[in-house]
């Protein structure tokens, strides 16, 4: 089956109404619980030029960034592992560690982990966290603009170089090894955006997801996004490359012109929301939906 | 690496104060918010007599169970699948129609699923659920007994059976297929009982693992197990049996006499709490400490 596919039969079956976001919510008490999970599978989502530590580590990140794309504070982290039977010790501990230090990173609590014998190495790992007012992809609206944090590409340019079997500037590599969640800039979001996604599975892609889930037209300047000048340097179309670049883990938001000024951290205004639907550049081109998953495989969000 | 050690290792590197129960927890607001996850891996833990619809609804109730045993209420369930290439739609929607049954059996709502492509069938499961009070394994005092849900044995005896490739009467693969966490029992023991676990790996093991976070001796009395009839018809050994069947979902309590009356559902008086450490047996013989994993191998929680 496609990926598609699976993802719209248990859409069919569950019908849950909190599905479609970066992660669950439910009310508790006068504030909001927010779940989300997301699985690892070594061979096909961490390439050998990560430590097993650094993949510890990024388990913790990918989740923690889906409850900072909701406005949300991290306060809790879990794990399931699969473990291959002739797993070593060395890089179970490396793993170990870098659950660690991630959840030290974001201060949470280490909530709940067991481990399974299973044929190859997988790494289910979640978050919990709260927030008061929650941020969702649906709340674009149109004269807002579109805007990202950070800078973008280096992960896709990084998973080219590799495959090509090409050494990987250790600036490039850095934010594919080392990522880092942004929850101080999510927080304050989720006072003043109206809606905001991270950057899991490229910036065309997570677009997409803003523009179907708010019904509106989102139209970007190709010649505004925020591409780090090591991959300009190094790939032939760093447009491309910017906008399917994933596991990039910055936030895209859109905010009234107004907040603008407010934001205390750097941002890049890469397009404007408006009436209408699908994802355009300035020129009038339909940005393809493609991202990630594209050039890499694998994962797929049902919801959260 | 051994079972054991895989567990030690992570408790050392984690240093997680809560793991340890059956579900992590943490104070939000007023009330505590429990979280606990289980990796179901289907070529282990799927016997050919279950359908994949009894398996998704076996990974909603084998969490449930785990907030039940904390005297939680449950409130959320989600889920990661690791699905390989060949997987067809059939296997799929039934998995999802089991996990819809399962959430609508304890009443919680979907908040987290994502799919992923791995070698082999895996759902990763887990759940949330609050409390005003938790029950935790370690209150155990001396003076108390100790108390059993339900029936014992099923579960092992339907695995026996079929490892010998013989007929499992309906009655004994019933429990196996549709097991039923103990969530009513769960919220009205949290505000009576001392301890709580529920019976995922085998009666003896739960009770060594409340013997060690209370610190306390348990005797109890092998014939007041409450063994099934139909279980007592096909083992040679019903007392064995009852102590090392798994995935029974039963909780296993110690209550100060005083409150026996008071509940309001069925349970059996299995034993009594004393000074000391371990579990033995009112004639003096040590329980063995072994629990399901001594039969079917495969799955260990860390802590939650």
């Amino acid at each position: 089956m496609k990926e598609t596919e699976i993802i719209k039969l248990f859409q069919e079956e569950l019908k849950s109404k909190v599905l479609g976001d970066d992660a669950g919510f439910i009310k508790l008490g006068d504030r909001w619980l927010l779940l989300t999970n997301d699985m690892l599978v070594w061979r096909t989502d961490v390439p050998d030029f990560m430590t097993p530590e650094e993949a510890g580590a990024k388990v913790v990140t990918m989740n923690v960034s889906d409850i900072a794309a909701m406005g949300g504070k991290p306060i809790g982290f879990f794990f399931s592992l699969g473990l291959p039977r002739d797993i070593n010790e060395k890089t179970l501990r490396e793993i170990a560690k870098g659950i660690k230090r991630g959840t030290k990173r974001y201060n949470v609590e280490v909530l709940s982990g067991d481990t399974n014998e299973s044929n190859e190495l997988v790494i289910d790992g979640g978050a919990i966290g709260e927030a008061e007012r929650i941020l969702l992809r649906s709340g674009a609206k149109p004269g807002e603009v579109v805007c990202v944090t950070g800078d973008l590409g280096r992960p896709l340019t990084a998973l080219l170089l590799w495959l090509k079997g090409e050494k990987i500037p250790r600036e490039i590599a850095e934010k594919m090894k080392n990522p880092i969640a942004r929850v101080r800039e999510g927080l304050e979001l989720a006072n003043y955006a109206s809606s905001a996604i991270d950057i899991s599975d490229g910036l065309s892609k997570e677009l997409w997801e803003i523009s179907k889930a708010s019904k509106v037209k989102i139209v970007i300047d190709p010649n505004s996004l925020p591409v780090h000048e090591k991959v300009k340097e190094i790939v032939k179309n760093p447009v491309e490359v910017a906008l399917a670049s994933g596991e990039e883990f910055e936030l895209v938001f859109t905010i009234s012109q107004e907040y603008l000024d407010i934001l205390s951290f750097e941002f890049s205004i890469i397009g404007r929301v408006e009436k209408g639907e699908g994802v355009y550049t300035t020129t009038g081109e339909k940005v393809p939906m493609r991202g990630w998953e594209h050039f890499a495989g694998g994962n797929n969000d049902i919801g959260s």
